[in-house]
């Protein structure tokens, strides 16, 4: 079926009405009517091109939120109406060990990436910045009912980028987490990480979010721009989890790890990092990254939110008004996501 | 008491026959006869000042096995004619939670080092380039008869630095292991990853140490510099140990790693280490560092050494050999460690 959606026909290029292929639902599908897609920082690296491997045009989104509107028929998880999410992926090669023990972004063939990815069928995936996707069972998430769709979206990215590395570095009662940047994954990661019961700490370079890092639950907030931090809290951390995509001072960041502590990346900066490795000898530190976790536990991430009461703060924009929010998300200029409201994508 | 030893005056100043000071026997204190001590690569870099902290003249050595001569009246553990070692440090703070958790090394004051650093008593710390040393007995191995005691000098630094890689990250059954370097450190490494029952392959720079290797129990010897390597062995090793001090090309190490895999270093590059962040996303890599282990570590690395028969392969030099010891270490040239014969001390 032919979808309204928006795409980006070059790098800069503005986003346009267009009509996607959608196919056919087939016995183990879902057909989603969206209701909301995040704008993810990824979203506007890939649009620009920044990876270098952007297929033209281009229909973004990987934080999406919405009902079901048909099932296949060996679908047994879902109903028409559900309330339902798909993440960063909707498809891997379901065979291998990894696949197999619910870590299929870890595929050892390849996760197909809801955007930007061939996929099974051999045609280039296309994200959520549409009206309708149609995702096999097995990738698709139950968004519970007291999350808003809106509010719910960018966990679907946000969310589970920052929940795997808490809940497999085991954040909870008596550990000590650093959260660096307040954006789009760190305003989340925050509540999840207090949730989890771990002390909390946030490390931004501006202080204008720190009054809301407070009201999810931090700890405390301090300037990483302050050289101060950095031996004020020597040895502290348990975990410290870099959401931001820039180059850091590593040995700096890496001397406030404890023992056993570990700095995870979750950003991806444009150059390789560098450090000395008696920033790692000392307290035997680790530093390593993840990527988004598993369905299994990106499903477990939605009701522990739902659990908690966590959501994304969100600016819900119209279609039309794609272009000016990636300007902003590239100026950094959001509290803390945009998301697309996919209604109005019909009418424009 | 005055003892003879070995000192250097200067950046590559030829070692010379020197007495020392030793402190009276405390009453926690072992008194030690030192039969042999190792020649670590350690030693050279600090005699040479590559790393830029000497205090001359110098009395390296930190790989020390002899016997105990007297004990203070409080001593528990060691009775005149135990066969003991000392490692890589003599004393620690005793008081922090590290310390008291038997990570001695990772003390939150500073773990003391064998030679070159600030004893207890103010004084500058000597080594085991000495016919005696003075030991608090908290810091005193046992070495078990099984272990001639030149073959079992050397494990007091070569070994626990890779035995305790090796327990932390569970190296056994079913793990894969990658020795990176067969020499001082590596050779003793791989029997001790095979012991613990790790598949076990090793890389270096050369071919011909290949025989020895296997003999110790390696799986599968190959050349470092063979770029298939990295695509034969891509996503395998749960563990990649280097032990060497050389700037490596790390993306390309990285992606021999396996699903939660760790890269362990152990030498220390003489310039900062760098590489891309994706090559940690993939497969939720890590890259780390651990020091020595702590001394109830030690001893049980000790007693495991003996369990499984393994020691260090060693070239026994006098005392008047150590300047071109240290040259032939520099230029990778032992098989695969000097041990000084201390009872060639006194006579020359």
């Amino acid at each position: 079926m032919l979808v309204n959606a928006r795409s980006t026909a070059a790098p800069g290029a503005p986003f346009e009405a267009t009509k996607i292929e959608r196919r056919d639902v087939g016995p183990t599908d879902v057909l989603i009517d969206i209701a909301y897609a995040g704008i993810c920082h990824t979203d506007v690296s890939r649009a620009r091109s920044e990876f270098g491997k952007t297929n033209y045009p281009l229909v973004p989104g990987h934080e999406i939120a919405g009902t079901v509107s048909a099932v296949g028929g060996e679908v047994s998880k879902f109903s028409v109406g559900d309330r339902v999410g798909i993440g960063c992926f909707v498809d891997s090669c379901r065979e291998c060990d990894h696949c197999k023990a619910g870590l299929e972004s870890y595929c050892r063939v390849e996760h197909i990436r809801t955007y930007n990815a061939v996929g099974r069928d051999g045609k280039v995936t296309q994200g959520g910045y549409s009206e309708k996707i149609v995702v096999d069972e097995a990738y698709v998430l139950r968004i519970p009912d007291s999350l808003p769709l809106h509010e719910a979206a960018p966990l679907l990215c946000a969310g589970i980028t920052t929940y795997t590395p808490l809940r497999h570095w085991k954040a909870g009662p008596g550990s000590k987490v650093a959260i660096v940047g307040f954006g789009g994954l760190g305003h989340v990661g925050v509540s999840i990480s207090k949730a989890l019961g771990a002390h909390t700490t946030v490390l931004d370079l501006t202080m204008d979010k720190e009054a809301d890092a407070l009201r999810r639950g931090a700890d405390a907030y301090r300037l990483s721009t302050d050289s101060t931090v950095y031996t004020d809290y020597a040895d502290t951390f348990d975990l410290i989890v870099s959401t931001v995509p820039a180059n850091l001072d590593y040995d700096a960041f890496l001397q406030m790890l404890a023992l056993d502590g570990t700095f995870v990346n979750l950003g991806v900066p444009k150059r390789p990092i560098s450090f000395d490795v008696f920033s790692l000898l000392h307290n035997r530190r680790s530093i390593a990254g993840t990527l988004v976790g598993g369905i299994e536990e990106t499903q477990e991430m939605l009701d522990f939110c739902a659990t908690h009461g966590i959501t994304a703060e969100v600016e819900v924009i119209d279609a039309d008004e794609i272009d000016r929010a990636y300007d902003r998300v590239a100026a950094g200029d959001v509290k803390y996501r945009f998301v697309i409201d996919i209604s109005t994508m019909a009418t424009t």
